[in-house]
């Protein structure tokens, strides 16, 4: 089965305490589909610039993915400058220039309205909105976000909560959204604004899943070395939904597994610069590394 | 078997933003060894003054505490006062009277020098010393310290580092002494300072192991309030030593459980002031716990 996945995609240039990089391919989406295409036929949805750069569209074709859903549109792609302090947990957005994302409007080829997994990558809330507008009685919809949202679109985005089964924050997005600081408080108060699911992301110590089923404390893999966590959050939802949408038998299983998937890709993600150390993965690399983080979690 | 607990006995005066609670028994051993009595058979050693409440000796005397290693002086009770910030993240010693801890030297009573598990809890590291010489080939030796002796004491830190088995600190001080932000370089770090296994503390993000077998990531069992986290890390390695010093077979897998087991005792230490939550536990409450934890983190 195929998952559809809408967010941006952008040019990311990203500077840590120890490199820079200029223009890599970014935004939520490319994450999310790169991620979710180890697993399962992706479909994207997004738009890009007259100056997005052909191997980025041959990195998404080595991958599978069908871009009949990627608009080309004259202007410049998404451009995304940021900045990370020294321990990495913290960043600065340095600039934004929208670019043709200004004026973007999801359009869906008309034989994609069926997908039934759909993964609302982080975007604005109304573009999440116009994307569900054109679906037609999907199974298992996530919505992620960001900051941001919480900040220029809180209406929307609480509008949209109750259209979605599966809700996914950061720990500090969870915060602002309950002023609750206790995680588990928090997820309560968010599934009162509509998700069945509520997944709260905390970097790396894991994630949290609340759902009909209780709680599922989901470890993180444990890195070394932290390069670049720009679109760890995006491969993470990718990973996820693109494991869960080939999962046959019991939801409540097959998510807290697809949770660990999401994790172990996102572990990857920040391995290299924006989607460098991700996109040359294999299957087995992402099964190894799953089966480790297994061992290191039984007792 | 048997598990010997030296450390701190103390009466704590703990405020935090929501209450004030003067004179609560607290201390490392005392935290440390009620956790363990859930277990096992306890040999507590420790020092108090002629203020100290008989009530609290009588707690010590239901978990079934072997007390022949307590000495009682004239003098005050080692006491302390502390305040916790909102988020109960961080603690600020207001106040630290030293009394008849000043001058404690730890004795061992001859019967009890072949006890084969011994916790040096969190106490001065001469004094942790002084214990070990006492011993006679003990099977398993773990030591405890806090953030005070990575200042005052550290080259007897060291030199303890040197003698034990396994070694538990939380993340800031594993920072303090490695210099490394990140926890797995840091645990290699901390290797080679002795110890076979190294345990860093990460309080409601759980722990980590680092031993001979690789990493376990455990879990904390997730709290939605946190009454007071005082003595939380002694309840964990007490719950830890006592859980393994009943077990048979492989150390590895053991220890694993073990660790479960001590922060399963951690998680109801904060759910109240000082020991008054603990004190009142059933071996029943912990194994329910301990078996939501496991299904919680079972994927």
């Amino acid at each position: 089965m195929s998952v559809l996945i809408v967010g941006s995609i952008a040019l990311d240039s990203i500077r840590t305490p120890y490199l820079a990089h200029p223009r890599l391919l970014g935004g939520s989406a490319s994450h999310a589909a790169v991620a979710a295409s180890f697993f399962n036929k992706v479909r994207m949805v997004g738009v890009v610039g007259d100056d997005f750069p052909r191997r980025y569209m041959e990195l998404y074709q080595r991958r599978g993915i069908d871009l009949q859903g990627v608009q080309r549109k004259a202007g410049k792609t998404f451009h995304w400058s940021g900045e990370y302090e020294v321990n990495m947990n913290r960043r600065r957005t340095l600039n934004t220039e929208l670019g043709v994302f200004e004026t973007f409007s999801p359009e869906l080829p008309v034989a994609w309205r069926r997908t039934p997994h759909v993964l609302l990558a982080n975007i604005a809330p109304a573009l999440q909105h116009h994307v569900l507008d054109q679906m037609e009685r999907p199974k298992f919809v996530v919505a992620d976000t960001m900051d941001l949202w919480l900040n220029v679109a809180l209406k929307e985005l609480l509008r949209l909560l109750r259209r979605v089964d599966a809700f996914v924050l950061n720990d500090s997005e969870a915060r602002q959204l309950t002023g609750e600081d206790n995680v588990i408080l928090a997820l309560r108060k968010l599934h009162h604004f509509g998700p069945r699911f509520v997944i709260i992301k905390k970097g790396e110590h894991g994630s949290i899943l609340s759902g009909p089923d209780g709680l599922f404390v989901a470890p993180a893999y444990p890195l070394e070395k932290l390069v670049d966590p720009t679109g760890a959050g995006d491969s993470f939802v990718g990973g996820m939904m693109g494991y869960l949408a080939g999962c046959k038998g019991g939801l409540a299983r097959n998510l807290r597994r697809a949770i660990v998937q999401g994790s172990v890709v996102a572990s990857f993600c920040c391995e290299g610069f924006g989607l460098t150390r991700t996109a040359e993965l294999s299957r087995r690399d992402l099964t190894a590394r799953f089966r480790r983080l297994e061992a290191m979690v039984s007792f």
